[in-house]
């Protein structure tokens, strides 16, 4: 399972309630927090998300309705006694700031936190997911990433292995595809007992970011895009100026990268309404919707 | 008119919807922010305070839960397009945690911002109000604050003033106590055409503090005292421990300084409901309320 949970979907003023830059995405027993606005730690009060349960975090750039509420996080979670480690992707320059202001509060934090330079290509992966990075384009150095959830190339039918007198030890070498051999020696081949497994799902944030051509490569084919629409299409001329996207933009990136469906975010603060984003963007992409806090969206 | 405009009442980790500290003290037709917890932006925003009228900040230590939300409200004063000067009064290490902030955003903020370290006696006075500062007793450095309504000594009689023909360009003089020479070279006394001012108004934060008998000295007669009790009066020990105070240490500081009213505030995030809070309080100092968020209480 792979989905994300929408923690602020606005830019940079907090505005009619909407918060700036935070999401939740769930890859089954994981939880990954992607930038962290200021206020964030109360938005997972306030949607119940198990913030123990956050062990990777990753914060796009640093303009501070993308990061100012990760130190307040980091400090709660201290406060709270956590104990894991916590696993920091980020701009080099984000720990410095952490640690300074670490240091003046004289806090040593319970647990062990990682940082790790963002740069292209993979941050993190293991035999349930894997997390890359790409270059946008935006005013200062920022990044999108990709999550893609990994799942086991078969699936075992369960009644055939029992059947068979398969022990249950060899159940993940069985969906790595390998034959087994019973005690007597005799081959049992895999297809006699597994089906071919679907493909892991991915999802895909592309941050802030001007619109360009190349972007729909790094997003290729995902089956979830949140991607930037800061303005409508009539403000494309502020959206290039700013660094940032319309709706219209983020849709033909969507197009262009084959993605199954697309949300739209980061909406500026002088809207207050969001129904003309979705009918904008769906001129292009059909399959769009806004991002609205505390909704969960599924890859 | 001086009165605290509460924006956040609870201590470290946000908890039950309430905020970490922050507060507004409104001086006649100025507001001083006092402390900037994580979400004092959006807690300005809620209780429809004038951003644009916050011309002083006092921050009184560098725990995150009293001044996290100070850069995301400086840098979304920016946004706005603000242009006045901002005076900001803190410990010496908030300059480069928030000149290192607004640089790695690659952000000039359209304002000048000034800084002022904090040591102990007046930070700031004129003709309508003075603040100053004392060291109260944190983990870390940590100050209290007194604001001071400066009155005028007398207060004209504006019928007495018309009849004797005194120009209203002198009436600033009449206030100060000055008698007036007619043109002719006759006196009038001033008591002919004033009366004697009331006192001034003046309200003490006490910042975050364990219990000293000292602190009494420093807030001795202010008509409102702020006084922090994180805990109630059974947690003496933890409180001592963590450079806290409880209920009956801050009723105990205002009973000894005299002063008119102490509201309590900076609630631990164990407690849920404040009934007790008060009513522990008021075994020692009879007007006592407890801090809630969006209420302004006067002095």
């Amino acid at each position: 399972m792979l989905a994300v949970t929408i923690l602020g979907n606005n830019s940079a003023i907090p505005a009619f309630d909407r918060h700036p830059t935070s999401q939740i995405v769930t890859l089954n027993d994981q939880l990954f927090l992607v930038d962290c606005g200021e206020g964030t730690q109360m938005q997972i009060a306030r949607y119940r998300i198990r913030r123990s349960r956050i062990n990777h975090i990753f914060i796009s750039h640093l303009h501070g309705d993308h990061y100012f509420g990760l130190i307040g996080l980091i400090t709660s979670m201290g406060l709270l006694g956590r104990d894991q480690d916590l696993h920091l992707y980020a701009p080099a320059l984000l720990r410095p700031i952490i640690e300074m202001q670490l240091k003046v509060a004289d806090t040593t934090l319970p647990f062990k936190l990682h940082f790790y330079a963002l740069e292209a290509g993979l941050l993190v992966s293991n035999h349930k997911f894997e997390v890359s990075c790409f270059k946008v384009y935006h005013r200062i150095d920022c990044w999108g990433f990709v999550f893609k959830e990994i799942r086991a190339p078969r699936k075992i039918n369960p009644e055939k292995a029992v059947l068979l007198d398969i022990p249950v030890a060899f159940y993940d070498e069985l969906r790595q595809g390998k034959d087994f051999i019973t005690p007597e020696g005799n081959e049992i081949l895999n297809e006699e007992v597994t089906f071919p497994n679907v493909p892991g799902k991915s999802y895909a944030y592309s941050a802030d970011t001007l619109y360009h051509e190349s972007l729909a490569l790094h997003v290729k084919g995902v089956d979830l895009l949140y991607h930037e629409a800061t303005y409508l299409k009539d403000l494309s001329e502020r959206a290039a100026k700013r660094f940032h996207s319309t709706t219209l933009q983020a849709a033909t990136t969507a197009l262009n990268a084959g993605v199954q469906k697309l949300i739209l975010g980061h909406f500026s603060s002088k809207y207050e309404s969001l129904t003309q984003f979705e009918r904008e963007a769906k001129e292009i992409f059909g399959n769009t919707e806004v991002a609205l806090e505390g909704v969960t969206y599924k890859a």
